[in-house]
């Protein structure tokens, strides 16, 4: 060891960074020393509530018209979702009309709740109770401010009046519920908003007070919504204001402990996973993390999650490329490239190690697949940088690879043989990825699977002044002969003949004969399909030259006959050294 | 309590979804039952590093030109980046040269370490040195396999040879320093990789015998990388593997233990900060999370989350827009309107409840202002459903409130009094925002500030039959006398004369006299701007008719003189009964 290799440890910097950091202070977490949800596991799916024709669609910049609030709502049901919050109907007449639009054309299946949002005023309730007339089954989801900056500045209520608006808006859904409701399988939602900026024993006291008004019991669940409606903090603290929240909440058996996470922090999923962990039983959210500013929670994400934790999510995501189709129709906003299980990019890898592994990995799969007699798509997934089988959601493995300067020789590969069926042999694929990848850094540009196979085809297969015009081989007792025509760079017709143990060695022979200087050093062929009048390639690796001025090439031969084709081989090797 | 409000708690669904979903099992964390990090805090800036140009920059369906790349570099300096990863020069031709001319252009400022990959072979190990040549501070970033599934498909080794690769690359590194770099402050880095799908114990092993060559001391720091290469767990699963490195790994005192997170599940900033919380020391990453796949951790989410909690980051983000215009154009991707503190939508309510609350909080922060005598901008941030004060980051409150269909009269209100000064009466807000959702609704999309002037102006500025002539008032010992010409629908020219405690009772008394039916119930008045000569808006709320026809309806008027304006809002109101 020398002395050379040094470098301190940096000392903390204290640079400020001239932004008004002394504004903001620290969020102060509810104090769960004895947490528990550090070490569960979410070993079941939640209940989902989607909000994407609520929470989502007030938050777009062109409201989703009727028809297209409709098409969002079928592919919600197809997907799975069993309670829909379908809009705000007391604050908005077009949400009013598509509530009576899914009732009145019966377009809510039997096991789908409907759940619409209310302020707690008696106005309100009543007329949200009015929307929901004639549902089968169906949730009043009503929320008043709990949060200090917001009962003091926004609404100028104390503790006590936002507990008792909580109570009498409890009561005034019960009363317009048995007045309008009677025929519908009713449900009632309670959210003390902003409930992570709530303080948490307030948060249980009002939601306590409101479960006294609605007697929860065995047949009469309440659901206690807990929103994160500004994410604050970093998620671990979500998880323990829920723990402790269900720690203290009255009529735990009776209660449904909702999640409602948004993204200002870039931590919503996680958020809503730990949350779980923490023990609630049912999350709000938008496909893709709609709804205002950063988003709701991306409920395509957290499902997506448990499937490849081998948990169900009970949710349909086969085709994941319609669903971002329709929600991106329906929003008018794009899913991008980076979006987890759905963007354009997630099942490429771009660079060579990550297309080297992943071709690998597949490799292994199909082997263990053909051990074990049965479909890739059947077996257990495990693939280098892939933590789902494209195949699962609609995507495929041609997508997974694609090529750009950055690219090394293993997604070249892979290229050749998925697209092309070559299987080129590892020097070769090192060889040729210099040529690629000259190519992609003087374009500066990604390269498409026919580009590849046109530098390829340009690189090897191109004629040049070696070109076989006729062949035949004679074999006894483990001796080849060949009998060939060959035009040669300096004249035509030479005839070769040539001897040796197989048609590649006593082609050589014969060239050597007439004069080229050339070794072989490898040399494989394979079909490049099945069936007998499928075509070979054969890739030849030579020294061409004597002495110094020897160099190592490959040369690649394609010919419906395995020995035409090594024969063509050699000479591509012959021409390029020409080149 | 009746008994109809009833719906029993749903049975756990077991409808499986037709996915293949037996295919995934879930990931085994480590065990660490006696975990601290869910109760510590993020009380300072990690150190940082960008792999903007490495990670990032592979990861591009067109990577940057080298023109590109410089302008990143002068960005990420510009932000006030450390340490840069610049490339991979063993393995793509362009990196090389991109350090090279770095090194040779002078590019590098003298406090920034710039770091290079390579994989563990000398040849690989010789070339990454050679392109340092030169450098002031630089530090090489080594790499190799330790995760079972690359160890055993992809490159077939045992954990020995893994071991005895590492501690190999280790020496190669240490003696191609040694040739070339010995007047660099150099810096070594090593990841196992894939740090979080290998035994934790194993990598911890892997680590200790890298430093056991490497010979960590006092001025002498090693800097181990722990990658999230593929997310596969839930982040906290992340959180317990690094805090079991660190209890494990020797020489801690001179270890720099890192983190880089990817966002396959959508969980890499929540992963890098339960990771710090864990006791790392440093967070590699790209801005607005660009890399492989999901991509990176986004650099630009980790430091505002932290500014928001009063924690200097140690960047500048003050001008979020120029590094976001300057990242679409390196790397040919759009940042999403939901991105956290970047997106188009993140500062905006649609909503009418958050934009009834926004525009409150925003008085309520400029009334404590007032207070204190200072500017808003000093003062401690809290405002309704904003967790960052947009001035902060070159953003506006302009921006804040869009109006939709969806919206309230809070967010018009807001608008009419930042972009038109008029600072609308609760009731006419209420009034108005009706016309407002009328027009939004039929036409289904999100409305200007100036279209929003327009429906206001249409509505209650317009001329109609009622028109004000000519106007004056004297006053004496508080009583108020008004001669006025009004034009009324049945004829022009008529003389007002009245009497009152104020211009506006005087001019009712005088438009009763003349056989109109109105009566005033509220009044306000503002002056539009400040200054002697100018514009008053008056507001007033009126009956109009009698008995069962008389309907409430506010007018609303402008004019230089306080008096003519209350006398057209007056007016107004008539007009609006008429139509």
């Amino acid at each position: 060891m020398t002395d050379i290799h040094h470098r301190p440890q940096p000392k903390p910097v204290q640079q400020p960074t001239g932004m008004p950091v002394h504004r903001y202070t620290p969020f102060v977490p509810v104090d769960v020393p004895d947490r528990t949800w550090p070490a569960k596991r979410i070993e079941k799916a939640p209940r989902w509530l989607s909000t994407d024709l609520r929470d989502g669609n007030q938050a777009l910049i062109d409201p989703m018209t009727p028809s297209r609030k409709m098409r969002m709502f079928e592919l919600l049901v197809e997907i799975g979702y069993k309670e829909i919050e379908v809009g705000f109907p007391s604050a908005s007449q077009t949400d009013f009309d598509f509530v009576r639009q899914l009732i009145e054309e019966d377009r809510v299946p039997d096991d789908v709740t409907i759940s619409v949002l209310t302020q707690a005023r008696e106005d309100l309730i009543s007329r949200t109770a009015e929307s929901l007339i004639g549902a089968k089954r169906a949730t009043i989801h009503m929320y008043n401010a709990t949060a200090a900056l917001f009962r003091e500045v926004v609404f100028r209520i104390s503790e006590e009046e936002c507990v008792q608006m909580a109570r009498r808006g409890t009561e005034m859904v019960m009363k317009y519920a048995d007045k309008h409701l009677r025929d519908v399988e009713f449900g009632y939602q309670y959210s003390p908003e902003i409930f992570t900026q709530t303080p948490t024993d307030f948060a249980v006291e009002v939601c306590n007070n409101v479960a006294e008004v609605w007697q929860p019991a065995e047949g009469r669940e309440i659901i206690f919504n807990l929103p994160a409606t500004v994410e604050r903090s970093t998620p671990n603290t979500y998880a323990d204001q829920i723990e402790y929240f269900i720690r203290n909440v009255k009529h735990r058996e009776h209660v449904a402990v909702s999640l409602h996470p948004h993204n200002d922090r870039g931590t919503a999923v996680a958020a809503a996973e730990l949350g779980q962990m923490a023990g609630a039983d049912r999350v709000e959210g938008c496909l893709f993390g709609h709804g205002e500013r950063t988003g709701n929670v991306d409920l395509v994400t957290l499902a997506l999650n448990l499937y490849t934790q081998g948990v169900d999510p009970q949710l349909d995501f086969h085709d994941i490329d319609h669903v971002r189709r329709t929600v991106e129709y329906c929003t008018g906003l794009p899913v991008h490239p980076r979006h987890p299980y759905a963007g354009d990019l997630v099942y490429t890898a771009f660079s060579g190690s990550h297309q080297d592994a992943i071709k690998k990995g597949l490799e292994h799969l199909e082997y263990l697949a053909e051990e074990a007699g049965k479909q890739v798509t059947e077996m257990p997934w495990e693939a280098p940088y892939l933590p789902i089988d494209p195949h699962d959601v609609g995507r495929t493995y041609e997508a997974v690879i694609r090529v750009n300067s950055q690219s090394g020789k293993g997604g070249m590969a892979y290229l050749m043989k998925s697209e092309f069926k070559m299987d080129l042999p590892r020097r070769l694929q090192i060889e040729f990825s210099r040529a690629v990848q000259q190519h992609t850094e003087s374009t500066g540009s990604e390269i498409t699977p026919q580009e590849i196979f046109e530098i390829f085809n340009r690189e090897y297969l191109t004629e040049g002044p070696w070109r076989l015009t006729s062949a035949g081989s004679t074999s006894s007792n483990g001796s080849f002969v060949v009998h060939a025509t060959v035009d040669g760079p300096s004249r035509q017709g030479v005839e070769i003949g040539g001897e040796g143990n197989g048609p590649v060695s006593a082609f050589v022979d014969g060239l050597v004969e007439a004069g080229a200087h050339v070794r072989v050093l490898d040399y494989t062929e394979h079909a490049l399909d099945s069936g007998g009048d499928a075509q070979a390639a054969a890739y030849v690796e030579c020294e061409i030259g004597e002495g110094d001025d020897a160099e190592v090439l490959w040369g690649v031969g394609i010919d419906p006959s395995i020995t035409s084709a090594s024969m063509k081989a050699i000479l591509s090797a012959l021409n390029r050294s020409a080149r």
